[in-house]
């Protein structure tokens, strides 16, 4: 989850305008993607990526994260999406109506490798909820916004971490990873 | 500042409950507090102070803290609060009716020391406001609280960091340091 220091993972109307990307970032993200057997998707997010990675534009100007992007087995969850929403480049991807626990837990043991959730938020505090996060990877964006949508937006009470690692880069962003206390 | 995972400096109600302390937390906060040639106050936070540092619990349960910021030249700005708002044990208070650069400028210049300012969130948007902040220190404590007051609340736009530098507390708490961009 991308955040800024005042703790936003979105600006207003969705603005994610202020995110600090650079070649670090985005070998970052190719590996990471690469260490990810799934990805899981609500639907907003969903929509959002598959409007995106698709397109020429991202083929073109990203092309290696668009490949991972585009060929990576999906999971969007999603009450009110209908079936068969592949394209030619958006591929793998399963629907589920409901999130339900033991289902995820039967994809986390399937798996050979993590589950991954890139943004997602709603989602992400759903999963938490039911106790499904494992790893939580916050990037801090060296940019306050002033206002927007705190990450965890909708967490209903405390939830505790332990941090694992922090890693500077060069962009003055910070990746910081927690695990559930 | 202390602030949540999810960026709140203080939770509902001004609950700072969540505060993650410990002796190496302490440690840092007496270092910190030495290093400062005085400190700046917006009035509810000078309140708050006033209320608990002179205290006898204070004083017995956090005695090396507790003499530092009882005897710190304070300086609280307020149009508010009258003069003459001293005690015993809560001294060398200047109160200022107004916020002016010029006045901050050459507090800074007559000061051996840095001016330090803990929380403070209004005061410190002010500043910042008139480009009077030279290095922001954030300590993320490793705890997600849901809802609260957002970090920099009332920032009027974007506000962008150079982070200097992270250290990791044995106890989860990570401390950036940023400056001004």
């Amino acid at each position: 989850m991308m955040v800024s220091v005042d703790g936003f993972f979105e600006g207003p109307e969705h603005d994610l305008s202020w995110h600090n990307v650079d070649a670090e970032f985005n070998e970052f993200a190719i590996e990471q993607t690469k260490a990810v057997g799934a990805l899981l998707f609500g639907r907003r997010t969903y929509e959002l990526m598959k409007s995106y990675w698709p397109s020429e534009q991202a083929r073109q100007g990203d092309p290696a994260v668009a490949e991972l992007m585009n060929t990576a087995p999906k999971i969007v969850f999603s009450t009110s999406l209908a079936g068969g929403q592949e394209t030619e480049y958006w591929r793998n991807v399963t629907l589920m109506k409901e999130l339900k626990k033991s289902e995820i837990e039967k994809l986390k043991e399937a798996s050979q490798k993590d589950l991954g959730i890139f943004g997602s938020n709603n989602l992400c505090v759903q999963l938490m909820a039911l106790g499904l996060v494992d790893e939580f990877r916050i990037m801090v964006n060296p940019v306050a916004i002033g206002k927007g949508t705190p990450l965890f937006y909708g967490l209903p009470g405390r939830f505790k971490f332990g941090l694992s690692e922090s890693r500077q880069f060069a962009s003055g962003n910070l990746l910081l990873r927690y695990r559930p206390a």
